[in-house]
């Protein structure tokens, strides 16, 4: 299957305060985007990445790794997005060692993080582009940055239902009321909101668990 | 000087939707507690590391360093809170791979969240607990966890004082009203909202400084 190139287009926020981002990756030689919908704790750290004059006083737990794997001369060669299931990418960082090469499975979120800080490509296999990939009209202006992302209005909008259509659970408002469900249906939507990596209404589920205590 | 080994009590997250949560260590040889303010997602992830029944289906951050650690033979030690300064504890993760050492510095957050991983004992030097320990009665049913966690009422009140006190950038509201600040001033109130780990608030200071695009 014939690998693609993909470069980090930039991060669209929802302004719908549900925690869900897109982080917009495109194709280097074509005009089609992959939106991937994160959290807001990895779509931070990617935004902290791209924007080379930020560097946060205490390492971040992508700089962390970071560290570690330079102490040890372990490096992030590459990242492949290989699998799209339901909605969510599953990711592989080709890691190596002293000439030894180790395939890591990863969050795909968690695997660009890493690509940015060990100035790895990014990949993606044609058929997954075919399935997943749209066309959006882009502003010349557009800067790859969380903080600064200069993503349409069009954009937006087209964004927003494509996150709302492609992953439900991650633009659940995180205040919904959990009080109807059973301990057994709370700890299943917990599990699915860590999944979705949707941590504000994990958060807001554990708070309901813990109440029935 | 002389270390004392920690273990994890339990984690305290403040009902004043602030996103700042309290872990709570406890001297293995003694009464004294320790409560380090961590941000959310950090949060998350050391609870689900506590509840061995939760198996989220794609692996967090700290899953990912630990299968990443794993392959390669490396593993972490132990993990020392080394210093405290402006109520910001760091930590170093001693790791060791063929024999070779490496001490490599990280969030305090980071490194319990990889010690509960790796089943390393965590340890703090005696002046550390002397200046930030504190007497916190426990109810005998109190479990080391995020999302059962039974520290009582009293302690809450103890401890959101002590959040509060220790630490108020985490605990600044998320939807504080940010319009009135510059851009030099937002940019350096990210870094420090990132610094203490209070990722909603940096989200909310990010969103206002798009705005003035």
């Amino acid at each position: 299957m014939s690998l693609v190139r993909l470069n980090i287009k930039g991060i669209s926020y929802s302004q719908t305060q549900n925690g869900a981002y897109a982080l917009i990756l495109s194709e280097e030689e074509g005009e089609r985007k992959l939106p991937i919908v994160i959290g807001a704790f990895e779509a931070q750290s990617i935004a902290i990445a791209l924007e080379k004059e930020i560097k946060p006083p205490r390492p971040l737990t992508h700089d962390l790794f970071k560290n570690f794997a330079d102490r040890f001369g372990i490096v992030v060669k590459q990242v492949i997005i290989h699998k799209l299931v339901d909605g969510v990418f599953y990711s592989s960082i080709i890691c190596e060692h002293e000439g030894l090469e180790e395939i890591v499975d990863a969050r795909t979120s968690d695997a660009i993080a890493l690509a940015l800080r060990f100035n790895a490509p990014i990949f993606t296999y044609k058929n997954i582009l075919d399935k997943a990939g749209i066309y959006l009209k882009t502003s010349k202006k557009s800067r790859p940055t969380g903080k600064k992302d200069k993503i349409s209005k069009e954009e937006e909008t087209v964004l927003e239902e494509l996150i709302g259509g492609e992953d439900k659970e991650s633009v659940a408002p995180s205040k919904q009321d959990f009080s109807k469900f059973s301990l057994k249906e709370l700890n299943k939507m917990l599990d699915e909101a860590v999944a979705n990596e949707d941590y504000e209404r994990a958060a807001s589920i554990r708070d309901e668990i813990s109440k029935r205590e």
